[in-house]
């Protein structure tokens, strides 16, 4: 006897689809295949997609920023990844400058702890380079962090690498088996363009876009790319967006350098109009909105490989925060858009309804991964026995209208409004437990854990070829 | 209660190793992981590898050529597949030059059936481009044969295409969904040589590979890749050896050609000086075995992901036909060595047990990808609900030292003896049934069934990136 | 006192344009500049351009071929050539195959001297390789023959290399320190579709182009860097064409391959739809006329001396004797245009008026870069103390409207019939001597003189980057 | 009669060389080959080169930084010039940032102006981006100066461009048709790899090298030749000196991206060992000295034209100045190296002697090349008839034993101390007047002019190809 059979799902692995069952024994899928046996608690997954639960690996709950507080706080936003089918998120713990990083991780995790309804993992933020920092990276990693990023912007907020500690700092971090990345802006031309549009008074949205053009990130992307070259280090690109970093990665493919990049759901749906329109303001994130031609550059890099990895960066600041800052300096206007709470819906619509992706693909890019590249898999994003029972199951009928309510999370906007989507998960089971059911929440605050993270270079080769 | 299960085993898929139980109904895999339920049998895999049954995607079985006849005929040459741990050969239906190809198919079909133990699928090699043949094309891709071999040599043999015919071949077969692949050597310049060679009276083994030295095949594989591209058709390239083939692949692939390239486990392991040795005419085969430094980069180009199959061209033509043709002409000697029964145990023994290759890219280059490629997947090459229960149980503590008997094969020399490998499977299960069972073949003579091949595009895809 | 100025002129080089004068002495340049000393005969060429005598490196004269004579024979065609600014041709001396090249290059000489009015070099057209051949080549290039052409096809002439054949000539010739070229056409495929056209009654000119896709180009240009670069050899390329033939060449530059390229006139002009007018026949050449994409393509690769060369081609097969071939297999239509005489009038009109060229480029790919290449620079080919006095006086004003006659040419037809173009030279000195003044002929038969080739590296390097 | 006859020397082009007499009148060439009339003044070249003046693109003469002179003043630094065969020279207008570049141009024009024995032309180092300074772009373009370079270092000197500054005025450069350069070192590594040796009181001479590895340099062009692009803009790089920064610009002229280098004598013979001898510190120079292998690269480059121009740099320092910096930051020790006066014999010596350059690419790189992408040709770097009469008389057979008496140059020290060398003129002529006679100097204080530049887009096309 089981403690959990999902049974007569459609299973969907990056291997294909196949019709089964899958038993979960305590917190781990034991069993998948036809089961024979019964169990306590049977879900009847007929008709239905069953896959793992998505990892969600780049978003910033509870973040304080630009004066302001994200509005998904970590219970409220991972009710609504749950609700989403996000089984697991990874955050980030912003090192103080001078500060030791340990601390703003001990930090983080006391405030996630007792609050998240499903589990996470961390990256650190790293914004020295002293030596006491480098030193602390391989005790970082050690503990089950493993990436970490470095803003090659945000020179007024002090926590810009510069290239100098780009380089100490991937050097330190692959030697111990880490992976470094970058979020890439120029700040030096993103900085001027800024102040030139102060100086002219032009501080309407749409100038977030212009102030940090293409180039901006591509200029950034090709160098973090050198320089990881010169550290011989491994290189994760947060937020790729544009046709000419595509280029620079795969380039750097070609050349075997071990460069693995992400993008996020708006990148691939949102374009830098939406920041004309009267709430534009909503829109303004970093890197900004790009062209529609962009869009379709990063669904063809997705398709042939170049882009490994989808996540949110959900930054779900009101819409009444960002208003307030309008008219002031646009750099000072809160950053970032909600998400965790919809990326499977709205690709699963948009995406691989639209033949843009196959479910296959799908699992890859959402679930399996980033489990693979941030050290989490097999235990996250992959269903085999063994794994962690976090999974999924959708009824591909059942259609909801995107709003501010449907989309579960805790922010007063939603970029897709009115929108009808497929593919919110009727079920959503997290290690072991049922948290969604038949659509609605039932989990437990503060249940998830911190699963810490180790990089097995076996798991990320094939995402080089 | 099942059939038959696989109880304890460490489970290797292309996605890593978990220990588990495998349970077979009929001839299917029904249920992978932790089973409660029982079985009427039960095989226990305690301390040994569970993978799928291998693809042989290149043998050619019962051959007749050279005025030889190859020594594994369909029964004893499948016999020693099943003891080797191989349970799908895919063997070339040959095309005689103005004759239609179905018949060439059927007539192999009969003599095949009833003498095979394993499954079997076919590839044809197709010899001319009258409008019958490539009419007949889509009939037969449509009847599970989508893969082709043209013969960029052997003009001598009468079988050979010439750039036209595989420019038009090539547009015919990929218009079909069909694979279309080349025997890549330049056959001009193999002839002169040969001619040459002859002339001088230069006619020991060691001739054989100056007359073909790398150029000769990659040459015809840079050529067979522009044709491929005009007709804007994938392309297989069976057995590849040497670096300047590989960087053609790369740089098709670097411009999103699919191209498909296949090694032999002889290249891998043999160097051209093998020819010098006394024994050394039974060395040759087509394209010869090369330089040590070729191994290297065709290892690379394993890890890299540039090569997908690996094979045998088993062309198991015995030492003392291949002697009686000493003297003569080079190009009568007949080409090939044996194969079939040993790929598992070499590989194991000097590319797994070397960290040449893991274990998850072992199955991938030896099961899951030839069968992906040529529409055999997910039924063949994976162990996954649903697909025929072709598996092997390897204990990795049993050793046997390769020598004529050993081997299996019904060949009278071989090319590792002495050699103690690991890796033969304790048993062989072919679609549900036991056929090697502690390492002794058990199986039912023309119990193996042609398996149709259809190929699906999205189960390729991924091989390209 | 001189024995001839030419004062007061635009001097035109590679360099740039300079006003000055020219003084020769018996049959060479002897100063440039400000000449106060006097001459026996001066040429006033104010507000006229100065250059050297155009080399055309690519000619059929006096061409027995498809059932025909070209009816530029070498009296008649080197009038023309002289009268449209041309003072040194190279022709072919095709081997007849078995037969000595020295034998077709003493015929051939034989026949030239005692015609021609221009100086000449030769190519040689190599047909075969048996060692008498090979073994020929160093004298041959020891006498002043230092170029080769191949045809990879026109196997139904008996004049088709093969691929072994191509590799060990070019192996021979190049180090020999000879250059070998290639009229790069696949004959396979050309062949083959041929005879489906004939079989389907499809006879029309405009089959030729059909028979003869881009890709018939370029497979073999491909090929054919393929082969020189095993064989280490240099390349030259009759007449390429296309764009993907230029990618090829681009390509190979970048990995330092000596490859050289030639392109010709009516290439850069006429494009296939000729081929459909009620006189198309007249336009069937070989490789054939391509589309309008591929002239943009061919002046990029002009200006980004991808193409080093113009040349002509000329094959002035009469419209009479095309026409008598029509209706039967269309490769038995005599190939070739008319074009020694007008190479320059067209492309200063078309080209250099039209900007696609400056004056100084078209010195280089008309005068000097022929003559590096062929071993006959600086001799010819440039003005320098010490060359040859090969110089033609251009008076941009004068208009000339062409049609059969006044084209010069001993032809019966005009493919660029009432075009009004300037360029035609008012005065052509040849080795000293005034052989058209004010634009009459005024030379003697039989005066020009065979001009050995000595290739010198250093005169070609630059060419490459 | 002429007023100056050089007769019978061996006239050195890029096109060749040819035997010859050169005539002068008033300042200019005007005639070139065999000149009948006689002249006022006959100077003898019978079994001498004669070139043109070379061109030192790249010096600091007078140049007041790091706490010391350069020793090589306007005065002694341009007769050391005439001695060493140079007859145009290329300073720095150096703005201060915040005031206007006209200024800077004024006040150095006022000091070269009376002092120097050489005509001359200008950069300006540009160091702000402010809008007043990129409006004064055009007017100084349009007096003559239309190149600039940017310093991606040294922002402790307060004169660094960072990014958006590059952008901006490689923008506005290009668009008024002028050529900007840059000075590629990374300034955050460099900056930081100082401080981290000072901390560690590691402050010798070899820590200077230390602190700008290879990378410091390619990625700085690197991250140049990525701006220049968004920018649209051509781009020259001064000093190239590292095999990586070769690679980006052969990448970027596949392309065809508009770069141009220019690598420096020291870097073909010196290697950054020298920084460890006694004197070490006198070879401080910025980039620094490399190895023995990127000698071989930057020889390559040349070869095959990736690098166009060579140069000096010289910034004589003496040894007593740098020597009293030893001991505090070593980024405070004067950095640089003289030169203008002996690249002529050192390269003739090292390079041309020993078969590294043909004399031809040496009258390229070091004379022609330099005043054609600055503006300068025909007037300057090549013997034309309307040339400036620039001209240089060099007996290969006259040995000078290098030392810092011989040299010419007033600076303490010399880096080739005991080198024999060839090269040294027997004659300068400077705008048609002998400057330098038998060795000896002779010429007129301040006779000089300033040059004006003016960039003609079709004199560089074919340096880039």
């Amino acid at each position: 006897m089981f403690d959990l059979i999902i049974r007569n799902g459609q299973i969907v692995s990056p291997s294909g689809i196949y019709h089964g069952d899958i038993a979960v024994e305590g917190e781990q899928v034991v069993c998948i295949g036809k089961i024979l046996e019964g169990a306590k608690q049977i879900i009847d997954a007929s008709g239905c997609y069953v896959m793992p639960g998505l990892v969600d690996a780049h978003v910033h709950l509870n973040c304080t920023s630009w004066n302001a507080v994200s509005a998904n706080d970590y219970y409220h936003g991972t009710v609504a990844a749950a609700l989403g089918g996000v089984t697991t998120f990874i955050d980030f713990a912003g090192q103080t400058r001078g500060l030791s990083m340990r601390q703003s991780v001990d930090t983080l995790r006391s405030q996630i702890n007792g609050e998240t309804v499903i589990d996470y993992g961390l990256h650190v933020s790293i914004t020295d380079d002293r030596p006491e920092t480098l030193n602390e990276i391989e005790q970082i990693i050690a503990n089950g962090i493993p990436s970490f990023k470095m803003f090659m912007t945000y020179r007024s907020h002090n926590i810009m690498v510069d290239d100098d500690m780009m380089l100490r700092i991937c050097e330190r971090i692959s030697s111990c088996g880490g992976l470094p990345g970058v979020h890439a802006e120029n700040d030096a031309i993103a900085g001027a363009n800024y102040a030139r549009f102060a100086a002219d008074g032009k501080l309407t949205p749409k100038y977030h876009a212009l102030a940090k053009p293409p180039y901006v990130e591509a200029e950034a992307v090709n160098r973090a790319i050198f320089i990881a070259n010169i550290a011989q280090s491994p290189l994760y690109i947060y937020h790729l967006t544009t046709e000419s970093s595509i280029e620079s990665v795969k380039i750097a493919k070609i050349s075997h350098q071990k460069v693995l990049a992400e993008t996020c759901v708006h990148y691939l749906f949102l374009d830098r109009h939406m920041l004309d329109q009267p709430d534009g303001v909503n829109y303004i994130c970093s890197p900004p909105l790009r062209d529609k031609a962009d869009q379709e550059f990063l669904w063809q890099a997705i398709q042939e490989g170049d882009i490994a990895v989808l996540s949110t960066d959900d930054a779900a600041f009101n819409a009444s925060d960002k208003r307030k800052a309008l008219g002031g300096p646009i750099e000072n206007i809160p950053n970032g858009l909600p998400g965790i709470g919809i990326r499977l819906p709205v690709v699963f619509t948009l995406g691989v309804d639209k033949k843009k992706i196959s479910l296959e693909r799908f699992v890859e890019i959402n679930c399996e991964n980033p489990a693979r590249i941030f050290g989490l898999y097999p235990k996250k994003g992959s269903l085999q026995p063994g794994s962690d029972a976090d999974i999924i199951v959708i009824d591909p009928q059942y259609t909801v209208n995107l709003n501010v309510q449907s989309q579960n999370m805790h922010v007063d906007w939603c970029q897709y409004d009115g929108l009808d989507v497929r593919g919110f998960p009727k079920f959503t089971i997290a290690r072991g437990k049922i948290i969604v059911s038949n659509y609605k929440y039932c989990g437990e605050k503060g249940r998830g854990n911190f699963v810490p993270g180790t990089i097995q270079p076996e798991f990320i080769e094939k995402l080089f070829y």
